[in-house]
């Protein structure tokens, strides 16, 4: 979480995807989705330093393939995304279409095909429709200006209800510099890489040793501690660009990274907690802190555990304060703790002391769990460490969606 | 899985966890619930040599850790069950309760309290009511027959929509044995330890020791191969006892355990799947058979993690032969494979061939997900070693249940 002394060299300028310096956008139809635009271009004036986190998943769509043996040996020109279809568990047919959707995005753009990186997003198992790719490419690149960061943002989702984006100025050297980005969730999303796409931008200029090193730690603070619904998909991606076209010149200083680092971890931490707040049928953010724990893992282990909960989540939807199923996941995370030095708080109420019920206002905490964001946290009473993790709830809405997004 | 060969020794018998000799149960309602019986009794006329498996949860209910110490060690008479109150994080009090219904129970039966076994599932959090349990108590047990199953069967439930049991029948030196069994769900189930009740009987002569590894062993192919929702409980617990009373004497000899073993396997593999086919809104049975892995371990964690997705549980919802996400599920779930030798069938359907998606009958595949038990099988084709796991859809009933319950 970003502290005050981050937030007072921090500001927020408008721009999304396109706000740093260099860097421009366009969104189309091409019509992979039933409505709105699903092909997104990202394009920078100049070669850009690059870095990227990538699914774990042992199947890898295609584009994740191509693009992470890109991603820090390129200097990278642009990133070509499409919605709809993931073009995962396509074979060597997918490889090729995409493949081929990156050439057709240099050629148009005029560039080298090894400086164009690709992502795509939707359901597996489908070939690419290479003739509709095609076309929106050729018009994507006609589009591209300052001004198509919006539609790029739109171009980009699935089930999300509303576009994530964000956009960061800070001064070095008096100076700004800047970082932007945009994300999509909303279902499959889940720690140990946050199962959705992230696109990055900064006019920062940072080579890419040290702009992977930047990420991965931002990664970690933010997309990595989100869950939906504990599914992690083919086509993850966080990619990272920096052009250098900010006048700052070099981030290497201390000082300098320091200030870069708090400006993405406020993106990204941005990005990650609004993908929740959009999870497939959300209607609530749920922040879960652990406190309390003899280490970091542990505290994780057992936010997480709490976090991914059908039954936590569930009750949470029902606005029902049912403590009982938090302590029960937090008991099952597979880390050893006392259950009698266990207290627990929904919001300010806090309704557990000592391993069991407390005297506590039942209306107050029915209120504490009923409102678009809900805290619950856990104090384990056996050390100084602690972990924060977010996620929503689960509403009959999230089947729904679910049940009939069709194969 | 019972193979034909242990079939034709085995027959299912009627009469339910009281069909063993020396055996009887009751059922009543003493208002814990908000409709139906809520109090089982379950009565040995001889003293019964008992084994048990219990919740691995850190929060453990008072019932769970008293009828842990007792479990082997003491000779046993009597199991007390509640539902509608789990007696969980309940603290001291909540301990004495415990206690007090095993004192109550004993009293009632004239039997030495530490003979008495004591089990509870429900809300966490409430104390038990001890007047209403404390004259539920001596109603069940003025009520004690042979004919009492049925209703101890519908007393032990919450959310489940019917009561799971059987009673089957072996010989053994030409005079018959019993195994029976009861059994409640339907939320909170998961791998590592079942998350539920279980009571099993049986007139064999048993001692502890053997009692408690043949149990474990039907466990580990029964209640711990399924899932309902990945949460653990703090109440789950398997109870087996042994009074001696058929005929046949001791079960001591290889080819007499491994009938008892066929038969105790096959109690506990109707009542998990039971439990499955009555999750939580429930509207199809989801068995995931992994195959071709490198070794058990490998198969049962990939079968778990595909049972645990909850996108596969929607889809197959939605009668959706979305076999993508049952490949992005085995992909996340922690084991290397090669993803180009993967194969994946539907039923009869073979739909993935070498990792990538392979011509086939769409609406014959739709056919194999739409019924009211679903097959779906993964071959990995890196070794020999497979697994069998169980689950159900997760359906917009679920949700509803699980936001309603009230704490």
């Amino acid at each position: 979480m970003p502290t005050s002394k981050r937030r007072h060299v921090l500001r927020e300028v408008r721009g999304g995807i396109g706000a740093p310096c260099g860097f421009e956008a366009a969104g189309v139809r091409c019509g992979l989705k039933r409505k709105g635009p699903d092909l997104a271009l990202l394009y920078s004036l100049s070669p850009a330093h690059s870095a990227g986190v990538f699914t774990r998943n042992v199947f890898k769509a295609a584009p994740v393939l191509i693009t992470r043996d890109r991603v820090g040996r390129e200097r990278v020109r642009a990133v070509v995304v499409n919605s709809g279809s993931a073009n995962a568990c396509t074979g060597t047919q997918g490889h090729r279409n995409a493949l081929r959707t990156v050439e057709v995005a240099a050629e148009a753009l005029g560039v080298p095909p090894r400086s164009v990186l690709v992502a795509s997003t939707g359901v597996i198992g489908a070939q690419l429709p290479m003739r509709k790719i095609v076309s929106g490419i050729r018009r994507a690149a006609a589009a591209l200006g300052p001004g198509g960061s919006e539609e790029a943002g739109k171009a980009i989702l699935t089930t999300d209800t509303r576009p994530k984006s964000l956009a960061v100025e800070f001064s070095l050297d008096g100076r700004p510099v800047r970082v932007a980005g945009m994300a999509k969730g909303s279902g499959m999303i889940a720690p140990s890489m946050a199962t959705m796409l992230a696109f990055l931008t900064t006019d920062a200029h940072v080579p890419s040793g040290l702009l992977q090193s930047c990420l991965a730690r931002a990664v970690e603070r933010s997309f990595h501690r989100i869950t939906v619904d504990g599914d992690t998909s083919t086509n993850d991606m966080v990619l990272l660009l920096a052009n250098g076209e900010a006048e700052a010149g070099k981030v290497t200083t201390r000082h300098g990274l320091a200030r870069f680092q708090a400006a993405l971890d406020r993106v990204c931490t941005h990005l990650a907690r609004e993908i929740v707040r959009d999870g497939e049928g959300a209607s609530r953010l749920i922040e879960i802190r652990v406190g309390g724990a003899k280490s970091q893992g542990d505290a994780l282990q057992i936010a997480r555990t709490i976090a991914g909960s059908p039954l936590v989540k569930t009750a949470i939807a029902g606005g029902d304060p049912n403590w009982g199923r938090v302590l029960a996941a937090a008991g099952r995370a597979g880390v050893e703790f006392e259950p009698e030095l266990v207290e627990l708080w929904l919001g300010q109420v806090r309704v557990v002391r000592e391993g069991a019920v407390c005297r506590h206002d039942e209306r107050a905490a029915r209120r504490a769990v009923g409102g678009p964001e809900v805290v619950i946290a856990l104090g384990l009473n056996a050390g100084e460490c602690e972990a924060t993790v977010w996620t929503c709830d689960l509403t009959a809405e999230y089947v729904r969606i679910n049940a009939e997004y069709h194969t």
